[in-house]
């Protein structure tokens, strides 16, 4: 595996950047190297920077200090997002860039932290070729996007953007019991204000957010970045398989309720329904009870993520992996119960936007348009403002792991390809 | 679910203790009672008694108060078992009874901690027969019997009877990553000294323990009491599914090496497998990492827990399992190791003293004499000492469980059954 460390000393002489005449950027490989220990798990290699920890904190401080050190205002909003301000952020029409900081459980260095690193090196390639800002510019770092500690992601800005109650988050709690607003007040951050923020979207003109793929269309296509068309429709439901715990050793098997059959045939089943219908569907997480070797399972919960291209693909995996249970379950005297945890609709970019972010990279070639599996905050905030992302090619495809990956040439040309966006936006 | 305070009432004026002329054993209720709270979770009305924790520290002040009032001298062996005497210890040949306290996670009230309160009833009825001992009588409490917490069941026994090192015990860690000599240091137990005992065995005449039977055999044939066999071999053995982490949104179908799929097809084939050699095989305990709703896991570990009557019927449970899991976690790219953590060989109990506790119970009618699929500290003590266990009807054979249950009249039969036993070893 190559560290984020080593990605992070290309920009320097790198021949495409030098061939550019720009893009040398000594600022992205000291962001690199200072974020490098925050929240790592040195068994892993991976990274744990879940909401409102220690390891949070940390990333919060490291993005006030990058803030200050160019100069820019830093506020938090209501909701714990953070916000960097180049000129009068009540000005209106601004120009926002960044992403978020946190990660999943052992998760890689890119997904996240690249595009808050890119936001501010794309801002000193703006500096240093002599710019003038026509609008505000802000670099946002969303408050837990990944939600790996709630289990709910883009918790930051569904707050802002009213999709998410603060009624609602308050009933989320973590793995310890600890409820969101627990651990707000915990990190030193008043849940008492959370909630929708109109005015705040309402002063923001347009948002573009630059992330790694996840996946392998820019690696397959060979180009080093791309613009996303849309965010497929996915979501998550619980499935509470509830049978009679038992001992492992004398329960005769005609006499068993055992709830981790079913949960067996169900993550088979749901591998058979994704490839039916072209679409994915994962059991990735999973909490037993009482989760003793000799023991027969009195409780299995497994967690479904299932996500198409389409409504209608989704609806046939989802309802085809439920009735599979159901049969499963009533078969081995199982009580099941689904709960849909979250679900986000079909995400369509502005195509304003888009289209303009495609004629800005286009002058040197065509740069490729595509979909993506993953939820981000620029898909929750597509409703109420302009939004727009630019990927950055990952040579593997692999994410959410501490081998998730981009090569130094393709960071540098996501930089350069954010900065020309965002001249091009907030300084014509 | 009737509670144990509910079962424990009934030897008070129960038909068939009054009929018997005996039985009438006040202390069975009282020390129900006072077990009642110890180490019980409210929510799921099952135990949580793991060893060297707050919970069992009750436990054995609990043991500690029942063998004081008894005029019974207590000791703490070197591995942390408790032993109430009542005459010499030196003097040799001594009968000794009793069973553990601790439990597995959400265990039910009967499973260890009955065979431990019949002893001290037993020993209530003898002294009320007027009896006088002619050998030294001991009541133990076996520590970790479960292995709920170190994943290792009969510590205390295995420890004395030099079945398992002390170099070995110093491995063994907690889900925390405590080591088992921290944590019996933590709980004030000087670890240093853990480990085989044979001067101890040498003084035991005859181990009797009295045990809630974990199947249905005596509901089945409708007796109240029987006599133990053999233990089936078992063991416990632990899979080690090695994929690759990645974002469960992005990653398509055929580039996944998700290992839940392989742990999945596994938890099926161990049913498979059990059904053709007339076993038992069980997957009750998992751990996934990362864990993460929208991340392929990279690593699942399942244990299987694996019994059957006779050793070649297990052999082929256990090659056929793991045929299996080698052959799925080929087909998706999965590493699979396989360790056994734990095995137990066939246990066939003192066919002398099994004999004679036929003999001694039979006066009335044939008891039954039945095998099991449960370990015990008797089994891992029966190669050193002459070992015998009585078994008590559960009307539904549930263990392991909080609805664990064992009827009023068969805990009285129990109890008369242990002290007719004891007086005809100890005082003849």
């Amino acid at each position: 595996m190559t560290s984020p460390h080593d990605a992070a000393e290309a920009p320097r002489g790198s021949a495409r950047a030098a061939s550019a005449g720009r893009g040398d950027s000594p600022s992205f490989h000291a962001m690199w190297t200072s974020l490098h220990g925050i929240g790592r798990n040195a068994a892993s290699g991976g990274y744990r920077r879940y909401a409102w920890t220690q390891a949070d904190a940390d990333c919060r401080l490291w993005f006030r200090m990058q803030a200050e050190a160019r100069r820019l205002d830093v506020e938090t909003d209501r909701n714990g997002n953070q916000w960097a301000w180049l000129g009068d952020p009540t000005a209106g029409d601004a120009v926002v860039t960044g992403s978020h900081l946190d990660s999943v459980p052992d998760g890689g260095a890119f997904d996240g932290p690249l595009g808050v690193v890119s936001s501010f090196a794309a801002l000193d390639e703006l500096r240093a070729r002599g710019v003038s800002f026509k609008r505000p510019l802000a670099i946002v770092n969303f408050g837990d996007e990944e939600g790996a500690r709630f289990g709910l992601a883009c918790v930051g800005s569904r707050l802002t953007a009213g999709r998410l109650t603060k009624e609602q988050a308050y009933e989320l709690r973590d793995a310890d019991g600890i409820s969101l607003p627990q651990a707000m007040e915990a990190a030193g951050h008043d849940p008492s204000t959370i909630g929708a923020d109109p005015e705040r979207l309402a002063r923001i003109g347009a948002f573009v957010e630059l992330h790694v793929e996840q996946g392998r269309a820019l690696d397959l296509s060979g180009d080093p970045v791309g613009i996303a068309s849309s965010i497929w429709p996915h979501g998550r439901w619980r499935y509470d398989f509830a049978g009679e715990a038992n001992h492992a050793g004398t329960t005769r098997l005609v006499d068993r309720r055992d709830p981790m059959l079913t949960y067996a045939e169900t993550v088979l089943a749901a591998r058979r329904e994704a490839e039916l219908a072209g679409a994915v569907a994962t059991f990735g997480k999973i909490a037993v009870e009482p989760n003793g070797v000799n023991a027969i399972p009195s409780m299995v919960r497994g967690w479904l993520d299932a996500r198409a291209a389409d409504q209608s693909s989704l609806d046939k995996v989802v309802a085809g992996v439920e009735a599979e249970a159901r049969a499963y379950a009533e078969r081995h005297g199982i009580d099941l119960t689904v709960v849909r945890e979250s679900f986000t609709p079909i995400v369509d970019f502005s195509h304003a936007l888009r289209d303009e972010l495609s004629r800005i990279l286009g002058t040197t070639g065509k740069v490729p348009v595509l979909g993506t599996g993953a939820g981000h905050d620029a898909g929750i905030l597509s409703e109420a403002i302009p939004t727009a992302m630019l990927f950055v090619r990952n040579p593997t495809g692999v994410s959410h792991s501490p081998a998730e990956f981009a090569a130094e040439d393709d960071c540098v040309a996501g930089v350069l390809a954010l900065a020309d966006v965002l001249e091009e936006l907030a300084c014509r």
